[in-house]
């Protein structure tokens, strides 16, 4: 039971933008070396994110990516919506592919839909800008820094 | 977000011996046809089963898999706790491992844990011999032989 790498890198990009200081813009580059992960595969991440309409890119000197809506109007579970491209948590979940002959009368399905059901209404619960928010030790400096 | 074929495969499998009639004794051979599945892949699952006490196993002629407890003792939550290798939704869940450098102050990791939670609250909920419930349509006819 895992949430794909994408989805994962989604969120942490997403919280890296909300916890900046007014604008709010930081470029891939800063991003990648405040995590330590692959420029490339961020910048696959930021693309997906900005077709989805969570940033916004400003090209050029100065440039970068910033939040398309303010953090407290960004649903978590929205996010893990649109990230996470595979919810179907069984092979039945995909109905036009399914091959278990149990689809006709198979309770488990309904129980799983049940699980999920809930797992998703928690998430909804919770907005970007409180997954985001610190705790009152937290060093300010190194998010817009980049540094560690 | 999916639940790996492994659980998948564990869960249908419980779920074939669950709905025979008494002593609900079945092989591999017949439960792979039934589902159209692999029937070295399904080797594998009967004996992760096996080892984690949810069937035993009885060698020879007329031998075969059956539940180890009765379908109602036997927790949904539980089946897929122990099937499921991996339960780490996103890095940081993996402790040891996580590179993550949000971890000291991150109240999405919070946020995902509760969802799992509810998750896991909703299997645990369920036995098996619920999941595997028929309704009054099923031809039961078909389970026993292997056949559609």
């Amino acid at each position: 039971m895992q949430l794909t790498q994408f989805t994962d890198l989604s969120l942490r990009l997403l919280i890296y933008l909300a916890r900046l200081p007014e604008p709010g813009m930081a470029t891939i580059a800063e991003i990648a070396e405040y995590y330590q992960i692959s420029r490339n595969h961020l910048v696959k991440v930021a693309n997906s994110l900005a077709n989805q309409g969570f940033i916004t890119t400003t090209r050029g000197k100065g440039g970068g990516i910033q939040l398309a809506r303010p953090a407290n109007t960004i649903g978590v579970g929205e996010i893990v919506r649109k990230t996470e491209v595979n919810m179907n948590l069984v092979e039945c979940f995909d109905a036009p592919n399914n091959q278990c002959r149990l689809i006709r009368n198979c309770f488990l399905k309904a129980t799983l839909y049940e699980a999920q059901r809930a797992f998703m209404t928690v998430l909804d619960k919770y907005t970007l800008a409180e997954a985001a928010s610190l705790d009152a030790n937290t060093d300010l400096s190194a998010l817009s820094s980049g540094k560690p």
